[in-house]
This record gives structure tokens, sequence and C-alpha cells, in this order.
């Protein structure tokens, strides 16, 4: 072995023992994970992304892992958190409007009618979209979500829904971050629903925060510009919305994802279709006890087809109830 | 004095000679800036937004910085990059489309008459994107664009047209991002025209470009998934479009905004009605010698409310020809 071949040789047992040290270190980044496939999975990804020299490395502005939220990073049970928030200002409005009383959607949110508000469908949906989330500033929009979830608690845990983020994927997001990604959330919940509390929850900035949305118009009011919000769906980023939504705001093809429904699959597809190493996973809600259990037969949060191509296309599927020590931070 | 008054006023001190220390620095991170007004109100700006403990302290979250493309990074005479890839593409795929030399508004493209294709109008122009910038993958586009780069060169300066950003913008860009601002391009342009040249000639990453776009869609086509570029216009990013824009993609007001044309008043006029300190700053084409002059009259590039109205709005103008000692890094 001449002196280049050694220093070659040194740099690779140099190289070696600095991933061994990475893949021990994020043993401990992860302490709610039980060991396991899940979290072998993902240590053994993450390192061999950051093992420079290495057969696997990718650079650091590459390195781009897309979150869905609701059912990945929180609880999306008994009814997504925007839901709630969507039926307490409907009735909240309520006096304002007495011909909600006899007027669908409106008359089902306000008599409890869970299934007459399903029943009403799309349209009713956006119906509901438009009386309670439009209308008014995006400053303004922000501040009645703050005040709302300041106050508002889950019904069974009986906390702010903020509280009800999942410690291992908070442990994480801060992993993943430590090792030179940039983690967005790619929600099919609403963009400026969001963006108010997500750096505080989950250390993601609004600028990393892509969701669907409804239009927006640029106005001087009174002397004041303003973003104003209009009673109008502008794109959806769900199931195959995902994908362009990550195109549109991020411009470039993650390495990672992370979902829970089949709302993800495409995310999912679409990201580890990129050649080089890919890392895709869902979050399987099978702990009646600590949180919910549901999948294929559940209307929200519905997984069948990703449960079903998991195995052949190479995505890990984590077991809440196996592979989670704890579920939320404050157990 | 007490111990407490001192150690505070040796904090002071101390603060202010890194203040001072910090302008130094930043006269020297701007060689091509002549000093004047324009630069010393730069430097008086992020000096007092990086001083920690003083009153003008902005948290390095908020420090955003937004940045028109043509006319402000590179040179947008004698018509915009993007125009002229449309034009060319349109004579590239002439062969495959007899029918253009009978139609409008591709007859004008084809016998170079420029009158011809501003007659058509908003109509033509969606049809001239239609027909050169859709109907394929955005990987297929980013390799068209990228392909287009290498081999174009400027009719006047006869070099690729991304030797043509500024250099003193340049410096800024460097400037703000090592005082530790993030900086974005929000451009009239195509979103995915700009991406996959930015980071090389502006350090801006693709997740940080906003600009127009036409709609996608996400499509397995012979098992690969990819995202189609559609013929139909989603988004202007364009006057009121900017605020918009920012607000959506970035989901912050910026602090600074930088600016050459009336196309982007909306975007100064949202980013320095915030509170707190907020900086505007228009590029004035003064130097026909160098580059190119034009203002008022030229249907590119429009300046005139803006010139008017900066003067009020406590917005800096910046003077090609007095304030910049280079304008493009070749010189």
């Amino acid at each position: 072995m001449g002196e280049r071949g050694m220093r070659a040789g040194l740099a690779l047992v140099l190289l070696n023992t600095l991933a061994l040290a990475s893949a021990a270190a994020a043993a401990d980044a992860l302490p709610s994970w039980n060991e396991g496939a899940a979290k072998r999975a993902v240590v053994e990804f993450v390192t061999g992304v950051t093992t420079a020299g290495g057969p696997r490395f990718v650079p650091p502005q590459e390195r781009i892992a897309v979150f869905d939220n609701d059912g990945t990073l929180w609880c999306e049970k008994p009814v997504y958190v925007q839901a709630a928030f969507l039926l307490e200002r409907v009735k909240a409005l309520a006096p304002q409007h007495p011909e909600w009383k006899e007027t669908e959607p409106f008359r089902s949110v306000l008599a409890g009618d869970l299934g007459g508000v399903v029943a009403a469908g799309e349209k009713g949906l956006v119906e509901l979209v438009a009386a309670t989330h439009a209308s008014m500033s995006s400053e303004e929009f922000a501040a009645l979500v703050r005040a709302w979830l300041a106050a508002a608690r889950h019904p069974r845990f009986e906390r702010p829904y903020t509280d009800l983020a999942y410690q291992p994927m908070l442990e994480l997001l801060a992993y993943l971050r430590a090792n030179g990604f940039e983690t967005y959330v790619v929600s099919g919940g609403g963009i400026e629903f969001m963006r108010p509390w997500t750096e505080r929850v989950y250390g993601i900035p609004p600028e990393q925060v892509v969701g669907s949305a409804i239009r927006t118009r640029y106005e001087v009011r009174d002397g004041t510009p303003v973003i104003m919000r209009l009673p109008e769906i502008d794109f959806v980023d769900d199931k195959a919305g995902k994908p362009v939504g990550i195109n549109t705001f991020i411009g470039r093809r993650p390495i990672a994802a992370f979902g829970n429904s089949d709302g993800d699959f495409e995310m999912l597809e679409w990201t580890t279709a990129g050649p080089g190493p890919r890392f895709g996973l869902f979050v399987h809600h099978d702990d009646a006890e600590r949180e919910y259990a549901y999948d294929r037969a559940s209307a929200v949060g519905t997984l069948a087809r990703g449960l079903d191509e998991a195995p052949k296309r190479g995505w890990t599927v984590v077991s809440m109830k196996r592979d989670w020590t704890r579920i939320f931070p404050f157990e």
C-alpha cells in the first residue's frame, strides 16, 4: 500500500468511525422509539445520506423531508382539529346569521348532526369554509386561529390540541434537522390554519408549510395594505395534489416522506420514485388505548392501499403500539 | 453608577463596537457600490436589524428579503430573457407546426415582427406560453431551460444571459445572507424557468424562488411519476400578485424588498407597511453606456409611480450610473 493508499484507507476508517458515532448519537436522538425495524430503518437511512464519501451520501441542500400533518404529526381524531375549529366558528357566528337555523349545512352543524354535515358533501364543506375562513385578512385569520387554539381542548385528552403532537415525531423532526435536513409540513389542512403555530410546536417555520388554500387578494384597505381571504378554494393539497404542492412550493423532489393515510400515498410515491436513497414511512394508528386505532374502515385517515403496497415499495410502517414508547410529550 | 449600571454600560459599549465592526465589514462586503446615500441606507438598515439589544434589532427568522428578478438581479433588455427563450422555442418547434405560418401570434414570431406579437395581447401570450412551456414534465422543461441557457447569447453583450447578473446585487445578496437574512426571488417570470439556475447564479435555492406559474398535474406516466405542465395559466406573480405570492409561499411579511419597476410597487408597499424597521429599494436604469437607460416611457420595466412615490415613502432609489462602480461580474 503506497502513501496515497494509506491516506485513503485512513480516511475510510475515519469516515466509518464518524458514521458509527453518528448512528450512536441517532439512537439517543430518538428515545421514544423502541429498538426495532422502524427505528433501524430511519437511522440507517439518515446515517447513509449523511456519511460523506459513502455510496449513499446526499448533499445537505437536497435533504428535503416532507411530513403530512393530521394523523402524522398530531392527533386527527375524533375529527380534524381544523374541523373542530370550523364547527365552533359556525356556532360563534350563528347569532349574526339567524337564517342558518333553516339552511344546510349550517343547520346540521348547529344541531350537532355531523351526519348531516357529511351528507352536504363537498359543496357544503366549501360553504362552511367560505362562511368561517374567509372575508377577513390573513392576519385577522391568524389571530383567530391563535386565540381558538389557546382556549380549545381536545374532548378526550382535555388538553390544548397543540399538546397532541406525537413525541416520537417531534424527536424525528429534530433528528433530521440536526442531520442537515429541511423539514416541511405538506398537509391537506389549510396553510394559514397551520402557519401560526407550526414553528412553536414542530420547529417548522411558516415558509416550510405547504397546505390547502383559499384564494387571496392584495388590497389597500383604509390606507393599510392587507391580504384578504376570499370565499373560494384555490388549491387542495391532498392525494395527487401533494406532489403538485411539493413541486410548486419547494421545487425539489424530497428524499423522505412521512404520512399516515392514503391521502399521502402519492406524496410517498413521488418522493421514493426519485434516484438515489429514498425513504417512505406510514404511521399506523393501532393503539386504541393510548390514542386511536383505525385504518381501512375509517372515513378520516383511511389507510388501505398504503398498507397493501408498503412492503413491495420498501416503505416502513410504524406501529404506534409497538414502535413508540410514548405517544404524547405530556405522558 | 452601581455595578449593574456599569455592566449595562459596558454591554452597550461592546454592542456599539460590534455594530461599528459590522458596519465596517459591510463596507467591504459591497465593493461595487460607491460610497453614497444608497449604500449608506443599505448598511444602516442591516446594521440596525442585526445589532442585538439595539432598538432596531429583528430576530434572524424574521429577516426575509425579497428580490424582483428581471431588471433587478439581471438584465431585462432588449427583451425579457424568458421572452427570448419563448421566441426561440417557437422557431425550433415551427417545422412540426406548418400551420403556424398562417396563424397569429405564431406568424408574427416567425416573421420577427415583435409588434405583431405585442398586438396579439394577453390571449396571444397565453397561446405562446401554452405552445412552448407546457405539455411536458417539469423535469423535461428544466432540462430545456438549462440547455437553452448554456447555448444562448445576449445580442449586445454576446455572453450567456446568466453572466448578466448585476455584480452589486450579487454582493448585496451575499451581504444579507451573511447577516442572517433569507433571500427570495419574487418575480413575474416563470417559477420553473428560474429554479434550474438561481442557486448557481444567485445562491438562491429553488425553495426560495416565487414566480408566475402554469397549472401542473401529478401523473404516473408509463409507470413513472411525473409532474406534467398543463397549457393553462395558474398564477401571475406581478403587481398586486407579488404580495399574494409572498404570503402564499413565504407566509411572513418580508422586512426588505428590492425591485426596479412599477410591477414591484405593491411588493415594496406591502413590505414596508409592516411594523418595525423596513427597507424598500428601486434599481433605476439610467446607464445607457454600461447597460440600458429606461424608466417612465419603457414598455418593459416601466418605472413611474415608483420614482414619484419613493421619496415620500422612504424608499431608496439606486442610480446604476452613479451608485455602482461595476454592473456585471465580467467587467
